[in-house]
């Protein structure tokens, strides 16, 4: 089956993100003085540089498109935030938390490199993201620096993924009721993907009104995400997903899938694709890549 | 005795950082929809609310006095740094890096609630330092706090104290000579403590000149910190530092005190403070605070 333009186009937003995070941390010390010890700058590409689908990234890139943003910055605050996602994907690999060997096909970074680096490896990735937030570089006036700082900190910290990682971790032993689902995953995995959708609106100096849409979208696709990922772990197997399968059942884990069943959620995936189009309706075909955005999200398959 | 005038606004300064860092993580949420998870919530109170001597935050407000910044602005951005450096001994005193399991007298915050929840507590608290800096409660122009961000995330990172965390621990193997030994040690503490001394100049919005003096004098109590420190693990006991002492010697790790002697180190401290003395001598009476607190770190005995 020949690619659609779409897969095209975030086969093309994926290169552009790997090649500028292949530049931030290839480049020379970013001080004269000090050095970047080679063994933790090697967990830390290993850690980020894994030829992932760079959604997150591509969400920023086209929320920034749609409202007539900057490009260019648009492209430093993807690879800021896919270095939070990475991030936590290495922490949370860690044998403490997940204990994952296998990511992308791939050892895990502690796999890879012993637990004290990755550790230290998740540590830098994540100060990396706001190191490149705010260098002259990301060509930004410095209210939307602040306020991109100030949105990715409340997405990534308590309030949002790390405190979802840990409500996550507790329900493997407390069997959370579905609102509790809700809420774990809209802090674990739905903060990033909304900040990825309001990024946009600030980097494109937006309004109130548009910021506030595209928090909406954001949610909306991020809830999308998360059934889709549910139903995945459900039902591929571990080749095509170059990870392990099926261990939120092995683990007692419940989701929405697993409390509602396939059909429900498929239901469910189909109403936020046209929730999706009605927040969007008002900008006609401005909108066409983000509402295929929404639907490639709800129907992938790995 | 009594305790001196320094000493009495070192402790003023440590219990308004206390209070200002106890506001931030005991209050409401940050955000409407979003909880914050209890157990993580305590352990980063644990590990940040534990009554340290608040030195770093104290050069950032002393260096902000002298520069004649604000004040408010200087206390926020001295609970961001204190917030970074606690999530990095929770990190460091993790079973993979020091494996340590009492500090300051009490259990590490992994003994205390758990491996995976003090990941998850370094990290937010490392997250939670850029909140505070960005966060419209710190009253500062946002050219100031793109600059803050930036600083903090250099002095922070692979280029900073967490790529000095990765030489310390390969030394543990590798045992370094002095030149490595001086590398290490002035990104694993000296960074941050520079930077401390730099914000003032930021948050003061001093010209280049002033805030390169700043960091000089930063660089120079950063030497002198770490080397009453490694003194003091040499010839403290246990119960005046409320942790584990003799470590280094014990894992085999160099220090300039174990390469150079005692006699070479307590000269070494003595010209060093002469040395901040020098670089602050066009400034007479105005710091003398600053002078105390040079003398402070290369005398302390805890």
């Amino acid at each position: 089956m020949s690619e659609t333009s779409f897969e095209i186009r975030l086969k093309t937003s994926a290169a552009e993100i790997e090649a500028c995070l292949t530049g931030i941390l290839g480049e020379s010390p970013q001080t004269d003085e000090i050095a970047r010890p080679a063994p933790l700058l090697a967990a830390m590409r290993h850690g980020v540089l894994n030829g992932g689908k760079r959604l997150r990234p591509f969400l920023v890139m086209e929320s920034t498109v749609f409202l007539g943003g900057d490009q260019q910055a648009a492209l430093r605050v993807g690879a800021a935030l896919e270095c939070v996602h990475s991030y936590s994907l290495v922490h949370d690999d860690l044998p403490a938390m997940d204990d994952d060997d296998l990511r992308r096909g791939l050892p895990t970074v502690h796999i890879a490199y012993g637990e004290a680096n990755a550790i230290l490896a998740g540590d830098s990735l994540l100060t990396l993201a706001f190191d490149i937030i705010a260098a002259p570089e990301t060509r930004l006036p410095d209210r939307q620096k602040t306020e991109l700082v100030l949105a990715l900190a409340r997405a990534s910290g308590i309030g949002g993924m790390a405190g979802g990682q840990a409500l996550d971790l507790a329900a493997e032993t407390s069997a959370p009721n579905e609102a509790a689902i809700v809420t774990l995953q809209a802090m674990k995995t739905g903060a990033l993907i909304r900040f990825a959708c309001e990024a946009g609106a600030i980097i494109a100096g937006s309004g109130t009104d548009e910021r506030r849409l595209m928090r909406q979208y954001g949610e909306t696709i991020g809830l999308a995400f998360q059934l889709a990922d549910d139903l995945l772990d459900l039902t591929a197997d571990a080749e095509t997903m170059g990870k392990a399968t099926g261990k939120d059942a092995a683990r007692g884990k419940g989701t929405l899938v697993s409390l509602r069943g396939k059909d429900w959620t498929e239901a469910q995936l189909a109403r936020l694709v046209q929730e999706a189009a009605a927040l969007l309706e008002p900008f006609g075909e401005r909108a066409d890549i983000l509402n295929e955005t929404a639907r490639f999200i709800a129907n992938r398959n790995h």
